[in-house]
């Protein structure tokens, strides 16, 4: 019988964080002399007498976990947090139902960043706070994941990065937790110049700092409707831009750099990857932008390279409506859609260097059927890839692609249209945000959808950003047999 | 440096079968009284001279191919097969454009079914059974190359069947010719009995022998513009949806079913796939049919069958135009579009066992994730997977999935709207026949597109025929370099 204490103190102990989390949009609200206040107040003493219930009751357990409670663990938590964190949404002014606020939640933790909410401009600023502040933890939960959890469990090829994460740390540092604490440090550092170059380019500091925390995060809540493009601003669409790249790069080679050694980060393949897939895909919407739609060089390139990066990073914020960009752009947004960032940072969908693997794996396939009798090893950064990691990230991206075909399947029978389901499918299982398409993209709102929709919808931004193995493991027999 | 004799050599022998079989419409066409008969004669002996010279020239190389003159064979005698079938669409008084003609030569020949040809039901009868000969003739290439060359070449997986064939060959039967021979047969007896039935039940004699054919096939051409739908009769629906099926299943079980050993048929795993699959999409859509648009069970039931099965097999016929079937429909549609028939068929798309092999693996890893240490077995067929397939398949996935997507993209930029170039490039890349939409569509077709468009998706047909890495192996450098 599966040991659940542990898996219960663990969420007690984030729901206490959570909580706690709650009383700064608290503060605003009643900086800002807003009735909401009460609201997050009354919310942070429910959700701490919960996680401090579930605490003190199971202290007893053992502190060890075995890989099955690590993964009951994960699921647990990450379905947990949206709960709680749903509250203030369902009683604040906005009133949302319970399925719209934990929609809007289990979007921000999972840094998605699809809004079931209309009118934002006007929204209460402890709410506005409160959706950014979920998704800059949210980055902190997948950082925090990525490279302690996720690597130990061997999720979809993962196990890639806890070798090369285990060489580091002998070589480098001296213990794990350091290295935690250093990638957070960088984390909210990076933050912090983000909010001041938004502040410097005029955006007032309360929207600043939310937007630096979204941006960080690649989740892309806005306190705008009209997401950055409300300012309309060449050199904040820029640094956006570049945030959204930072915040995507694998973190631990900042942390590298910050020490001295520069190296692995300007060698690492996944960034080169990385910045090629985007450059590609930013090119091929530029001439689209150019020749057919006639626009200028400098115009075409500033609001392709901002929402090329936006979607596939996963951020999510736009610029303009680029369902409009014509029947060409659509396809490129697509695709681009499921590639996501580098591992070991905020972003999520597919990722680089599962690109990168299947690749590799692919091109090998064909040498070998040119010379049945060679052997052709598979490299990953200068690296052989070990045994089991191609069949691993390759069964991801089948699993991957089985998901968002069922999700899509689902939403398109609660009466949705081609393209609102494909994409809406898309967009959650790659956390990304908007959409495509009137409904669902980025000039439009998730609001319409029916809850059945939205239910999908929040299972498939969970199965995304728990790399689909942590909760499709939980379905096997198996699991619970032992 | 590559003997290009023996390729030359057998290219010119499949074109002068090909010159031989255009004298069939010519008959037909000289028996109607109608003047195209001219056009396929002269078609006709153009094409004998062409293979002639190219036989005459080539007969002194070596009769021993290496693998790579075998890949550069096949792709060579694929493009060159409809390049010359294409002549009698462009001179005949269709006076196609030679893009269009070429377009439905090699719709034709990969049994996709796709169409440019508008006013079937008044076209002379040569063209009509050019086109269903085509399909026939395709079918009849598949099936050899299914059995020989594929598995030899070990594409995708298909090395899988080498060894069940070699083991087959061994225990019942002499030769590999005369397996081939035998297939060959069944092919043309099942085409026998599909004409009477069609015959029985009303059609026409030449309508019956021509809709066998490319049934036969899974090709889709039709002699109606309204395909099968043109007869409204319940009963050539559901021989349609039998034989469709019969086409879709291992010919070679159907050859040691003849011989008597009928377990091989009733015991195949891919066959109990392939049957839950389909129903699995036929539930779906009758319950789809019946709860939102209020159809009867039987006349749901009909119409579900014949459509899924039409579409998952690749056949491309449409009793109604699906496409209105409500929003849900249309992504049930789209994903069976991928799955295909059994290998070893005349079927095209992802193909039933690899989606038995990739589920297969991808089952292994999440129990391994429980496991770390636990040693898991896939089977295929109650024998575990050789060392190399999944890897082999899965490769394959990879690419059919980045295909499918350029190939979209590349539809797109040709003008299309989302639903129309997603599902072209699907229905192209898995020769199944009609899109999705009103454009390209069951009751639409490809005319309206642009030269462009019609030249990617006939790559993307030839591309999806040749099971990728034929096509895709020609583009290393290392073939070239040797």
């Amino acid at each position: 019988m599966l040991d659940f204490r542990p898996i219960f103190l663990v969420t007690g102990i984030l729901l206490l964080t959570l909580s706690a989390a709650m009383v700064l949009p608290a503060l605003v609200d009643l900086a800002a002399g807003h009735d909401d206040w009460g609201v997050f107040l009354a919310s942070s003493a429910f959700t701490m007498f919960v996680g401090g219930v579930m605490v003190l009751t199971n202290m007893s357990g053992s502190r060890r976990l075995v890989v099955r409670q690590a993964f009951l663990l994960t699921s647990m938590a990450w379905v947990a947090m949206p709960a709680f964190a749903a509250l203030p949404f369902q009683f604040s002014e906005l009133q949302l139902s319970y399925t719209d606020a934990f929609f809007e939640a289990m979007s921000g933790l999972t840094t998605t960043g699809s809004t079931v909410i209309v009118g934002l401009d006007t929204a209460p600023p402890g709410i506005l706070l409160w959706r950014s502040l979920l998704q800059w933890l949210g980055g902190i939960g997948i950082l925090v994941m990525a490279i302690s959890i996720l690597p130990m469990l061997q999720i979809g090829g993962m196990q890639l990065f806890r070798m090369e994460f285990a060489e580091r740390i002998e070589k480098a540092l001296p213990r794990a937790a350091q290295i935690a604490g250093s990638i957070l440090f960088v984390y909210l550092l990076l933050t912090l110049f983000c909010a001041i170059a938004y502040w410097g380019l005029g955006m007032g500091p309360f929207d600043a700092l939310n937007h630096a925390m979204t941006t960080m995060a690649t989740g892309g809540f806005s306190t705008k409707d009209a997401s950055i493009g409300y300012y309309d601003h060449a050199w904040i669409d820029v640094t956006s831009t570049l945030f959204m790249i930072l915040g995507s790069l694998p973190f631990l080679l900042y942390v590298q750099a910050l020490r001295g050694s520069w190296r692995p980060l300007l060698r690492d393949s996944q960034v080169y990857w990385f910045f090629g897939l985007l450059g590609g895909g930013v090119a091929i919407l530029v001439v689209q932008l150019m020749v057919v739609e006639g626009w200028g060089f400098l115009l075409a390139m500033r609001h392709a390279a901002f929402n090329a990066t936006s979607i596939m990073t996963g951020t999510g914020y736009a610029t303009v409506d680029f369902s409009l960009w014509g029947s060409f752009a659509l396809p490129v947004f697509f695709f681009l859609m499921f590639l996501g960032g580098c591992a070991g940072s905020t972003t999520c969908g597919l990722k680089v260097f599962r690109v990168q693997v299947l690749f590799e794996t692919a091109r090998n396939q064909l040498k070998r059927l040119l010379q049945p009798h060679g052997v052709f090893l598979s490299y990953y950064n200068g690296r052989p890839i070990p045994a089991g990691v191609s069949e691993s990230v390759m069964s991801f991206f089948f699993l991957f692609i089985s998901c968002f075909g069922l999700l899509a399947i689902g939403l398109a029978a609660t009466g949705l249209d081609f393209l609102t389901a494909t994409s809406a499918a898309a967009t959650a299982i790659s956390n990304v945000g908007p959409g495509l398409g009137p409904i669902v993209g980025p000039a439009g709102n998730f609001s319409s959808l029916t809850d059945t929709a939205k239910w999908l919808l929040s299972f498939g931004m969970l199965l995304g950003r728990l790399e689909l193995f942590t909760i499709l493991v939980l379905l096997a027999p198996s699991f619970w047999r032992q």
